[in-house]
C-alpha cells in the first residue's frame, strides 16, 4: 500500500495532491472533533457541525457555528488550533518541513511541492522551509508573550492559553477565538478599544499575511545585511508589489471604515483614537483573518458591501491569508490601466505582464465569482430571513476564508452548511488549483497553440 | 467655426466624437423638456429633472422619475421619442444614414465612423447604413401595427401613438412607455398575462438586441439566398457566438425566473402559459431592454442579484441593447474555460481568441464592475432607508441603460441623480471607449511591446 502511494505521488500532479491530502485532513479533523469528550457537557455535536468546524479551522476561515470557547472542551480547542496551524502554514510547507526535519534531504518531488504551495522560485528549498518554521514559531511566540501582558492579570493561568491560541490563530489569517468566558461569540469586540490587544493581532494578520517569499526577502535583502553591517539589498519586484498592496489597502481601508461606519458601529467607542484602532482592525482583519472587534451585523449595507470587496481580494500569495490575492487584482487593474490607455500590453512600473498571467488572474477571479454567487443564491433560497447583502458577505467570507459574518453562520441551512463548507475548501486550495487537479490527465497539459484565430467582438 | 468643426472631425480619434456628440445630444434633449408646453398643466421639471429624462432617453434607459404618459404632455413625448431612435440606432449610424440619403456618397471619415459604431467589418458601408434604417423601421412599424390590434380597440386614436411608442422603444431596448392611463408606473404590468402584447415586445427587444452585423449576416446568408431560391451560406463566427448566446441567455432566465418566482411575483398570475410569457419577459427585458410585467420591488433579493448579472451582460455589440455586451462575457469565460482546462490560450470552438480581444474584455468587465460598485456606494450613503441589493440594482441598471428599477429611482438625492445620468452615459458609450477618448492624446497609440517582462504570482 505505502508502495501504492509512492507511486502515486509520483504520478499525480502535484497540485492533485494538495488538493486530496487537504480533504483528507479536513475528513480527519472532523472525526477528532466527533469524539465526545472534545464537546462540553450539555452541549452535542453533529458530524455535519464537526465537519463545519474542521472545514473552517483547517481552511483558515474562522466561520463558526457555536462559541468556540463555550461549546468546544480544551481539548476540542487544541485539536481546532492544530488543524489552524496545519492548515495556516500550508498543509504542505509543513509536510515538506517534517520531511526535511525527519530526513534532512528534500527529494525532488518534495520539492515542487514546496514551490506550489509557496509560488516562490525553488532556489534553496530546505532553508525556506526551516526560516518558514523557525519565522512562524518565533512570530506567535512574541505575540502571544505580549497577549499575555493583558490576558494573564484578567484570567490567571487560563490567560497562557487565550494568548496562545490568539496568537496562532492570527498569525494563520484563521479568525477563531476563545474569548467565550469574556463575552458568548463577541469575538474582539470587548478589547475594540484596548490598542495592546488589537495592533499586536493587527501585526501578526499583517506579517502572516505577507507570504512566506515576502518575509524571506526581506530577511535576505534588509534585515540580514542590517544585523551584520553589510550593504543592503533593493526588494524583488514581486515583494515591492506585495507590500505597496498591502500598504495601499489597509490605509484606504481604515478611511473607509471611519469615514463610513464613523457615526454606526464606531459610535460607542470614547475616542478617536480608539475609533482609529477599531477601523483599523476592520480594514486588516477581512484581508482575510476575519477577527471583528465590532458588530457586523450593524454595518451600513454600503461597509458590508466594501467589506466583501476586501474579503475577495484578500492576502499576498503564498501566505496563511486567502482570497483572490492582491497581486491578481493588481494585475488585473494593470491590464484594465493599460487597455484604457490604448497600450497593447499588460504593464505595471515599466514592466510587461505576461499574458498567461493575465488569463490565470482573469480565470481566478471570475470562477471566485462564480463561487460566490452561486452560494449566496443557495444561502438566499434555503435559509429564511437572510438580506441579499448578509447572504453575499457570508459566501466571500467563505470563499475568502475569511470569517467575518454578520451573524448569519449559525443560522445556515443543512444545504447551505454544506455549500459554505465546500466553498471554504475552494478558496483555501485556490479555484484554479482544483479545477487544474480536476481536469488535467496525468500532468498532461494542452497546447493547442497553432489554432486558427477567431475574430470577436467585444463591448 | 464651420471650418474648424471639419478640422476638429478630422483630428480627432473617431471614439472622441462618439463621446462628444452623445453629450451634445443629451443637454440639447434636456434644453428641449425643459420648454413649459412639454410638462402637462400642474407638474413642474427642474433642469436634473429635464437632464435625467433626456439621458435617459438618449441613453435608451428608460429610468424614469415620472410616470411618462401623466408627466409630459404629447410635445414632450415625442421629444422623448426622437431621443430613444437617435440614441438607440445608435447616433453615429443614424448621422452616416442621414450624410448618406443627402450626399448619397460616405466620406472617409463618416466610413470609419459607421464602422467604430456597428462594430461591423468596413465592407459595403453605404449598403449596411441604408439597410439599418430599412430594417429599423420596418420592424418598428410591424412591431406598431400587431400593438395596435389590442390598443386601437382600448384607447381610440391614441392607442396609435401608444403603439408606435411602445414598439419604437422595444425595438431600441429604451424601455420608456406611455402606459400611465391604464396604471401609474405600471409598465406592462396590466398586460402581464397578454402575449400578443408580450410577445410582440419580446420580438421587437431580441431583434434590436442582436446588432446590425448579425442582421446583415442572417439577410445576406439565409433570408436572401432563401426568397431567392439560391443556395443558403452558413453564419459567420461572430453571429453564430451572438445567436448562441442569446438563446443561453433567454432559456436561462427563463427558467430561473419561474423556479425563483414562481410563488412570489407570478403568484398572482392565472395559469402556467401566462406565468411563463411573464418568466420570459423578464428574462428578456433584462438584456437590456427595461420592460417590466411584475412588481420587481417584490423580487426576492436573490431574484433581484441573477437579475443584476443579466443586466451587466447585456446585449450583443452594435445593437441598440448595452451591457458589457454578451460576446465579452463569452470571451471572458473562454479565457477561464481555457485556464482550468491548462490550456496556454483562450479557445472557444477551435479558434484561439487574440490577446487584445480577451485584455480589452477584461477592462470593459472590470472598469463596469467598478463604475457599479462606486455608484452602489452613492446611492446608499446619500438616499435614506434603501438597501445594498436595490442599490446595486439600480446602478446596475443604469450602467446597463436597461431601466428596470426596484422602486427607487423616484427617491433617489439628487446626487445619486446626477451620478446616475453619468452611469447611464457611461454606460452608452461604453467605458472603454470613453477612457480611450479621454486618454489617448489625437490618435496617437502607446506601443511600448519591448519592455521587459516583470513576474507577478497571482492566486
Ligand atoms: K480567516
Ligand atoms: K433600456
Amino acid at each position: 500500500m505505502l508502495a501504492n502511494l509512492k507511486m502515486w505521488l509520483h504520478k499525480e500532479p502535484p497540485g492533485r495532491i494538495i488538493v486530496v491530502s487537504f480533504a483528507i485532513i479536513i475528513l480527519t479533523g472532523s472525526l477528532l472533533l466527533c469524539l465526545p469528550a472534545c464537546t462540553r457537557p450539555g452541549k452535542s455535536t453533529s458530524y455535519l457541525d464537526a465537519l463545519f468546524t474542521a472545514g473552517s479551522a483547517t481552511c483558515v476561515t474562522g466561520l463558526t457555528l457555536f462559541d468556540t470557547y463555550r461549546h468546544w472542551t480544551t481539548l476540542g480547542q487544541v485539536f481546532i488550533l492544530m488543524l489552524i496551524q496545519v492548515g495556516g502554514l500550508g498543509l504542505v510547507t509543513f509536510t515538506t518541513g517534517f520531511t526535511l526535519l525527519m530526513h534532512k534531504k528534500l527529494g525532488l518531488r518534495n520539492m515542487e511541492l514546496a514551490v506550489e504551495n509557496t509560488n516562490g522560485d525553488s532556489g534553496d528549498i530546505g532553508s525556506l522551509v526551516r526560516m518558514i518554521l523557525k519565522f512562524t514559531f518565533s512570530c506567535e511566540g512574541i505575540g502571544a508573550l505580549i497577549l499575555m501582558i493583558r490576558f494573564l492579570p484578567q484570567m490567571g493561568a487560563h490567560g497562557i492559553w487565550v494568548s496562545v491560541f490568539l496568537a496562532v490563530s492570527a498569525y494563520c489569517n484563521a479568525g477563531f477565538d476563545i474569548l467565550g468566558s469574556v463575552m458568548e461569540n463577541g469575538n474582539l469586540i470587548p478589547y475594540a478599544a484596548d490598542p495592546l490587544v488589537c495592533l499586536t493581532i493587527d501585526m501578526l494578520i499583517i506579517v502572516g499575511g505577507l507570504g512566506f517569499v515576502v518575509i524571506a526577502d526581506i530577511c535576505h535583502s534588509k534585515l540580514q545585511p542590517t544585523l551584520h553591517g553589510q550593504h543592503r539589498h533593493s526588494l524583488g519586484f514581486h515583494s515591492r508589489i506585495v507590500l505597496s498592496m498591502a500598504i495601499l489597502l489597509i490605509i484606504l481601508g481604515t478611511i473607509v471604515f471611519m469615514v463610513l461606519e464613523y457615526k454606526n458601529t464606531l459610535a460607542s467607542l470614547p475616542n478617536f483614537g480608539a475609533k482609529l484602532n477599531a477601523a483599523l482592525l476592520q480594514s486588516v482583519s477581512p484581508r482575510t483573518a476575519g477577527f471583528a472587534s465590532v458588530d457586523l451585523s450593524k454595518e451600513y449595507d454600503f461597509t458590508k458591501i466594501f467589506t466583501v470587496l476586501l474579503m475577495f481580494i484578500g492576502a499576498a500569495p503564498g501566505s496563511t491569508g486567502g482570497g483572490i490575492k492582491t497581486t491578481t487584482m493588481l494585475v488585473l487593474l494593470c491590464c484594465v490601466h493599460s487597455v484604457l490607455r490604448g497600450q497593447p500590453e499588460a504593464i505595471f512600473h515599466h514592466r510587461r505582464i505576461d499574458k498567461f498571467t493575465v488569463y490565470r488572474a482573469l480565470a481566478i477571479c471570475g470562477v471566485g465569482m462564480l463561487v460566490v454567487l452561486i452560494v449566496t443564491g443557495i444561502i438566499t433560497s434555503t435559509t429564511p430571513n437572510v438580506n441579499g447583502v448578509d447572504a453575499l458577505y457570508e459566501a466571500t467570507s467563505a470563499f475568502g476564508t475569511v470569517g467575518l459574518t454578520a451573524g448569519v453562520t449559525p443560522r445556515l441551512s443543512p444545504i447551505s452548511r454544506i455549500a459554505i463548507i465546500l466553498t471554504m475548501y475552494i478558496g483555501r486550495v485556490g479555484p484554479v488549483s482544483l479545477g487544474l487537479a480536476v481536469s488535467i490527465k496525468h500532468g498532461h497539459i494542452h497546447t493547442d497553440s497553432v489554432l486558427p484565430e477567431g475574430k470577436i467582438i467585444v463591448g
